[in-house]
């Protein structure tokens, strides 16, 4: 199935898989005003019914850019694919939808990180990070860019306008341009080039950090900026 | 020797060990207006002819604030010491003068890192700090905060306002919320609380990213705001 275009879209369409959740709505709310998004789940029903919540949020032209269908669908009608879910299911996920996930563009907003007190620390050691463990489910032709860990999902899915956030990308050219791009596309976020992937823990541990100023300030869902 | 205490300072005089570069001078330049600071080296005439170039920056009143001494006699004199050094001299320094350590609070901006091609890595593990070493020499007793890490020493040794920056601050109370006074006495700067001494990693960390994003992105002097 061709899929509509919009007149400036990057992608052909952006597949937000387990994108049920508030990351994947607000990245669908953020996108379709430029971008067709499709909401993937593992249930039609829960893909459709945040499809439909996310049109009614937009309202307007741009809530036709929206649908809902299954994971694999999703994948299939996308050239970019968002991993909306943690660490363990997403390279269940990426293990089974290997083959059909070949030659996409892949990005990885993934942070694993574990409690520790009432603190959160990053679960993986420096050496690797979520993003490079998708790419090594994906092989060695896949083309992962890591992004987006630390924008709070809350934040992303509210009518209110953005901050004025960064938004760090790695991954190698020109998959990390068509990135950096399409972040350029939510107002408020400024994409920044983090380097390659094997740099991508540097922002996951920036998630726990962000987390624990939560916590420890009194106030919900730090972002940050770098200038 | 009883050091003058200006009417609002809050610790009696702030000693930058080692404090003759830019870190060491930008910090004095920027406290001076509120604290007695002492510019510490191995050499008299270097913290003497550091001292001297700082007063000539700030001209007026407070110029009177910044002394240059031998670092022995500098944390003699201050109840607030800050390791303006690299990991390796800091570690050899806090071993040479533990007993004079003793009682004061210590103040960390130190970061270890290693070059990774063009780019910057932490070179400590996630389960270890530099601030974390330096409390492990000067033994159990000793109050050793974090901070600072995040704050180019070029953009403090300048007469620009600093922009609008955050520092987190790691450590145990009452000790930090003492540095975070100390760091809203800076323009621009506004301290968050980070957790305890264990979670300093993560700014550590934060350093060589900023260091990265400025090898990556065409400008100098990254900092960050977190909000």
């Amino acid at each position: 199935m061709k899929v509509h275009v919009p007149l400036d879209g990057i992608v052909s369409a952006v597949a937000l898989l387990g994108g049920t959740g508030k990351l994947g709505r607000g990245l669908a709310l953020r996108w379709a005003p430029k971008e067709r998004v499709i909401i993937g789940s593992r249930f039609r029903g829960k893909a459709e019914d945040a499809a439909a919540e996310v049109r009614q949020t937009l309202g307007g032209a741009s809530a036709g850019n929206v649908r809902g269908m299954l994971n694999r669908e999703a994948i299939e009608e996308a050239d970019l694919v968002v991993f909306c879910i943690k660490l363990e299911p997403a390279l269940r996920l990426a293990k089974r939808r290997r083959k059909s996930l070949m030659g996409k563009l892949i990005l990885s907003p993934v942070v694993a990180m574990r409690r520790k007190g009432n603190l959160r620390v990053p679960k993986l050691k420096p050496s690797t990070s979520a993003a490079l463990r998708l790419a090594n489910v994906l092989g060695q032709r896949s083309r992962v860019v890591a992004g987006l860990h630390t924008i709070p999902a809350a934040m992303l899915y509210s009518k209110d306008p953005l901050g004025d956030y960064s938004v760090v990308v790695y991954g190698e050219q020109p998959a990390k341009g068509v990135v950096m791009q399409l972040v350029r596309e939510i107002e408020g976020l400024h994409p920044l080039d983090g380097g390659p992937l094997e740099m991508s823990f540097l922002s996951e541990y920036t998630t726990a950090l962000l987390l624990n100023l939560g916590i420890l300030n009194q106030r919900r869902g730090y972002s940050v900026k770098y200038y």
